[in-house]
């Protein structure tokens, strides 16, 4: 890495860090119109941060360097690191009298759209505070559908760049297109979110609620205004379903979403991962309802609406719970912890292994068992219509592979904390695939994450930032050759 | 496939089968040397196994077919089904009085080297059928060796065939060579089976014990005489240490062992794989002996001792336990869960991943990073100082993932049979593994297979067969194309 270029990407994380302090006026606007004291600690923070800001911004001006991959994974994890430290300034100058790490493990959970929460009382907490959590969740997951659509594909990581915007898409006028394409991405992210506020606000939420469960949804994030999380609507199935159906939404790969709304474009909806997504989603679902019902005297209805809504929480990475689906019950237990892995679409505000690396791996072994029996036949990879190239498809298993051996060592290192077996294994993998509650009475969609050893948050907080950067967009930062001169 | 390919490996498994009805002799000898009545059960069993075998062999007897990867896999997995159902005569018959589903899960146990146990009162059964579990095993042992060594790598299954016997070594004359090969191969399986009976004899056992646990130590299988495994040993520390030894010696590439021996060719000791197998299994001895001397009042040589031997046992995928490890804490809870996925070396009695892939897998990750670095440049990945090929890193990746996915779909359903979430996870990954013992109170270390479902003891079986013939040797079978004519 050049001078150049660390002075660029920090020029670049000091812009974004200024748009973040602008942010922070809207929990003081929420605190001041509610009468809150905390609107001073918000305001100060917003002051604080984007003065700071302001100053490296401006100290680090100057001609950009060439463009190149490693400048791109630098300003990628910096951008990260300093959203998560920006995002925890509120916590630690507010009321709630946290210590550092429960502030940093709040806003690395918040801001990867994990949603594991350190914070008790929530249903009594500055409104200020609440809607900081839900902004930070919103805009991770603004984030990571940027990082999916325009960052990560042209990096080559984890066989995305199959994804990419399609050429045909912005090629006239590249930047002109590219900018539209922006401001599309962010129209449609806003109105579903509005529309699943308007929603939520029909089905009876306060309007307060309303908006924070409406910023958490459509970022498959997870935080909520409340302890108990959606069990606090656990008898208003139409909130149930709103959500169900808004997780779904936001599990799609966002490009195709763009097709649908600017250009109309129903054929887009094609696309292979959508199929798998949605089948193991209606599998998972029917089996857990089936099971409760035939293993508890729970209504069909009521079986139905718990089994969808958590088990879509759970697939789409996002972490509400609405009911301990833990106790249901061996098998839906075993299918929570497999439902952790699966995750949604490409390019969504998912985290997990996603539907189409399941897809290609799946096509990978029916080729290797077609190559067993015929070792001289060639015959290629698809994915849809369209071969997959050698690389996508070492891009893909090398992922899949690499995902569960880090997993088996965060376990571990969760374990060497104190952490029992249960809370060590689902924790670490609640914390790499981004969905917020693990398994157990510690962590579980009952618990919550306060109680663990302060090492088990830092391990975990790294872990969710390794997850939501599709892992090797991290561990490249930390090889010798980056660095090189 | 075609009939005459059919007829023929039916003709082989028929072959084999006379084979073992010729072993059931032995544990009659046994039997009617202690003057048990059971002696009458093998005898029966190995003329009615024997009869029928021969019936079977004359019938089919005829040309050969073109040889194709098609005829070895279904002579391949027509073998182990054939021994797994001759194995469980002798349970059927004997004083036993099990199910069917016992016998057979107690035969494929044990011909998986898998040791997992549905007997109870081991200790006081007649010797005959003692001395046939550990025969199975010990033939199940020399099968998987055979396995790795001549037939997998021919067939291109999980990339082993990065294995293949060098054609230096068999080159001259091949048949003759080859035969060669095979008898070294035999006679120094025998030798050190004799060996390690001799010690387990001089530390102490009766010489039926120390010939049970000798062929049961170096197949890394695990079945004991008795119900409390080697924990019947626990303060005896050299016959602690001698399985640990033994297990040791057992989980290296026979390959290796037979250069050694034959030629005494000291500098094939260089395999990579050697160092990656030897350095995780001393970073889990050390990693627990030293959380258990710091947890506990146990001395420092007891603490290494029952953390070298359970965690060799688990690591080699044998199975003892001298020991409730799970007992120990946490920490040791989550190693004794990550080791059940390691396995050993290539060609080598052990199941699991194995080091070789983790050391290909590694070089594939560090490879990947420094391509995203670099996008341009092309630098092969290298096993030792020989580089590997796509076909190799692609055979890899794909088992890894291809065995993970499996892990978690076999959980759901040892789940759906009403076993705990604890024993179905681990169940699931001790049978496709081939430890033995799984977690948790019901089929842990110091537990017993015999209360879980009947259900769940078939799914298990078939999981230990996938296992034991790295997977897709199992799965081809199933599809169309293998039956096509």
């Amino acid at each position: 890495m050049q001078y150049l270029a660390i002075r660029t990407a920090i020029h670049i994380a000091a812009i974004f860090a200024i748009y973040l302090s602008l942010a922070m006026f809207i929990p003081a606007g929420v605190d001041l119109y509610f009468g809150n004291e905390d609107w001073q600690v918000f305001a100060f923070s917003a002051v604080l941060t984007g003065g700071l800001a302001l100053a490296v911004a401006a100290a680090t001006q100057g001609r950009p360097p060439v463009l190149s991959a490693r400048f791109g994974f630098f300003v990628v994890n910096l951008l990260w690191l300093t959203t998560c430290t920006v995002g925890a300034i509120p916590f630690l100058t507010s009321s709630l009298e946290i210590s550092l790490t429960d502030a940093v493990f709040e806003s690395v959970s918040g801001i990867t759209t994990t949603g594991g929460t350190v914070l008790t009382g929530l249903d009594s907490l500055p409104p200020g505070i609440l809607i900081w959590r839900s902004l930070l969740q919103w805009i991770g997951g603004l984030g990571v559908i940027a990082l999916g659509l325009f960052v990560l594909p042209f990096l080559n990581v984890g066989g995305v760049s199959y994804f990419k915007i399609e050429s045909s898409d912005i090629s006239d006028r590249p930047f002109e297109r590219f900018s539209t394409y922006t401001t599309s991405l962010i129209a449609i992210y806003v109105a579903l979110t509005v529309i699943c506020a308007i929603c939520y606000a029909a089905a009876g939420m306060t309007g307060f609620n309303a908006v924070n469960h409406a910023l958490t949804t459509i970022s498959t994030a997870g935080f909520s205004t409340h302890d108990s999380s959606m069990a606090f609507y656990d008898d208003n199935l139409p909130v149930l379903w709103i959500a169900t159906v808004f997780m779904f939404i936001g599990a799609l790969p966002f490009a195709i979403v763009i097709l649908l709304f600017t250009r109309g474009r129903i054929e887009s909806l094609r696309d292979p991962q959508l199929r798998v997504f949605a089948g193991y989603v209606l599998i998972f679902i029917l089996a857990v309802t089936i099971y409760v019902r035939l293993s508890s005297d729970i209504g069909f209805i009521d079986a139905l609406t718990h089994s969808a809504f958590n088990f879509m929480s759970i697939i789409t990475t996002t972490g509400y719970a609405s009911s301990d689906y833990t106790a249901w019950g061996p098998f839906a237990f075993a299918c929570a912890f497999v439902a952790m892995f699966l995750g949604g679409c490409s390019g969504s505000t998912t985290g997990g292994i996603k539907a189409y690396r399941f897809l290609i791996l799946f096509e990978l072994v029916l080729n290797g068992l077609r190559r067993l029996v015929y070792p001289n036949t060639v015959q290629s990879v698809r994915y849809g219509d369209r071969p997959v190239d050698d690389a996508m498809q070492r891009a893909v298993v090398l992922f899949i592979a690499s995902f569960f051996i880090l997993w088996l060592i965060t376990t571990i290192l969760l374990s060497a904390t104190g952490l029992d077996f249960i809370s060590a294994m689902s924790g670490a993998l609640t914390a790499l695939t981004n969905v917020g509650p693990g398994l157990g009475d510690v962590i579980g969609p009952v618990g919550n994450f306060a109680t663990i050893p302060d090492t088990a948050k830092w391990i975990m907080a790294i872990a969710m930032l390794m997850g939501r950067l599709e892992i090797l967009a991290v561990l490249v930062i930390f090889t010798p050759i980056f660095w090189n001169r």
